[in-house]
């Protein structure tokens, strides 16, 4: 089936190259090259996407003042018990929107069980969580809020206390929910920060590519493209994200952890054997599955899988082809496809880096509390 | 000495204030409040100076590549064991330099002893920390970078270490100290985050007052600055930043714990009495003697004092009063003092609040540890 779509759209991609013949004829050496460019192109286009500008939900539409305060909310740790973790911290948007770690540090410094995943591009993923447990960002930005081993708010109720008692949110709120009657609800608070992460698109040099110029890509680069669907590595991660928008299961031809160990050099806590969507579903077919992550800024977004148990690119390209792929992958191969990989990496929009002023508490304002 | 400086000041006030008097001849009806306002203005200039536009060092330079490194250096949380903690966790710039903690929480989840100052026009303090341990703030930047209840860098060596694996970091030390036979050193570290944070001023509307448009500020926030001047607060508030600029020993009347006990709500860690100054100096007459804090951008910069026991800026206000000048304030004057501070608080750079996509990590860079 793979195979018949393939050869359908060569045909079309030799007509949509027909420019490219038509302006080489001339040049009888090499006509070759451009030809491979466009076929590359078009094969590629059957997986990926470029990224949208920003990407829309119906059910919570864009509105400045959404996204104004949205991003206010996701600098201010006073979303925390503690009042010093907000989601910036383990999903910092200075670095690519994670924090680099293997799994990160919550309340009371507890280590979680899961790698942070990056909040760019998320809103393109069919479901968030690395167990796709929330529906959307709007529902994932809810989570960590009221996770004890994370922000830990003991409740709603308590967030909204706190933000309730500081006027410029009551404002704020009432602005970007005009329609509510009660604006300062704790659903809304995840409406307002997935509006903001819905903006958070990184273009990259690939999304060039995908909208026709081949040259943006280097010809390693372009190698490790092709290699990249011909290995199989788009089963999993294809459409705009390149990943992101369906489960699998991690460890398809050896177990993860057993393909996974060799590389593990970090002391790091010892984390039980994660079992994946199983937790959300309880259906033993979702044991040890994980949504595929997207590819975008992979190159930035180090350590890697659920666990983080791998720090370099390298070898998490290894260990993929060989859980889920089966094949061992030559060292040749690998900085083909690694090339590709940083292909990905984009450009984080200006405005996510603009951190606003956060208004002060008052004497209403329930107290932080460390313990 | 004081009363003979006043007058010939005031002389010089009434002569400064001439263009005010002659605009005000024709209105003989109300020459009164502008007088005032002019004797108010120049009782304030003997105290009191308008905020430079950068706090110089003539031994650091600030240069623009400087300022660069050093705002990127003060937002990466690489310069902390964990990988999770940067300057800017208990110094946050959209909550004017502080993180609005009793005090601070450091590697670990260590609750520290004391309350994080801010670095807003820090560089204007006669020295750094609360107990003048650090003679400037490239001393004091490099502080907490090895403090193993903050930062907790194991040494000097592996800062250095994680910096030189990151080849952008290190081409920006050759930009920033290009003098340098080796660019990167620890000392350069707190040159290159001092240069940032020299540029941190907060001008606000009492810097217009004393450069002479006395409508900058209202008859209340007058009222609340004659005060301020007469009760004696600009003995240890006075200068650019009201304040940072000696020591003294808090408690000249009543001593502080037992001034502040009253006032303290919050459930918080027991912390041992604070010795102040006494633990740099040894020197008996340094017991309990802390510099005395900026009061610029106070209304955002709660809770107060060296140990943030006390929320409120009208109870911080009467304290003060009542420890170190042995007078209680009323009701009213505690308004109008509260209502001159407010109007201390400023226009934060806007740079401040640009943070820097910070460099990838590489695999050399030495692994976080969260133990």
């Amino acid at each position: 089936m793979k195979k018949v779509l393939l050869s359908a759209v060569l045909v079309g991609a030799v007509v949509a190259g027909a420019g490219v013949y038509a302006q080489s004829k001339g040049k009888a050496q090499a006509p070759q090259p451009k030809d491979e460019d466009a076929q590359l192109l078009e094969q590629a286009r059957q997986f990926f996407q470029p990224l949208p500008q920003v990407m829309d939900n119906p059910e919570n539409p864009i509105t400045k003042e959404k996204v104004e305060l949205g991003k206010m909310l996701y600098y201010d740790p006073r979303l925390s018990k503690s009042g010093l973790i907000s989601c910036n911290t383990c999903h910092n948007l200075a670095t690519y929107g994670v924090d680099n770690l293997p799994t990160s540090i919550g309340h009371g410094w507890a280590i979680g069980p899961r790698n942070a995943p990056t909040v760019y591009n998320a809103a393109l993923h069919t479901a968030q969580f690395w167990d796709g447990r929330a529906k959307d960002v709007e529902e994932q930005a809810l989570g960590p809020i009221l996770n004890p081993i994370e922000m830990a708010m003991p409740s709603e109720k308590e967030v909204i206390e706190r933000l309730r008692s500081i006027p410029e949110y009551v404002e704020m709120f009432k602005k970007a929910f005009p329609n509510d009657k009660e604006p300062l609800r704790y659903e809304n608070i995840g409406k307002a920060i997935g509006a903001f992460e819905r903006t958070l698109t990184t273009p990259s040099r690939f999304d060039e590519f995908l909208k026709g110029n081949t040259k943006a890509l280097t010809a390693e680069e372009k190698k490790g493209l092709k290699l990249f669907v011909e290995v199989g590595c788009v089963a999993c991660h294809s459409g705009p994200a390149l990943g992101g928008n369906a489960f699998f299961k991690f460890g398809q031809f050896v177990d993860y952890w057993k393909a996974t160990a060799p590389y593990v050099t970090l002391d790091k806590p010892t984390i039980p054997v994660d079992l994946g969507r199983f937790g959300v579903t309880k259906k033993e077919e979702d044991m040890f599955v994980f949504k595929s992550p997207s590819l975008r800024n992979i190159e930035k977004t180090y350590p890697y899988f659920h666990d983080g148990s791998v720090w370099s690119l390298e070898d998490a390209v290894k260990i993929m082809a060989e859980t889920q792929l089966g094949r061992k992958l030559t060292e040749e191969e690998t900085r083909y496809i690694v090339a590709f990989l940083k292909s990905l990496t984009g450009q984080i929009p200006k405005h996510a880096l603009e951190v606003p002023v956060l208004p002060a508490s008052t004497d209403k304002t329930p107290r932080p509390q460390a313990k």
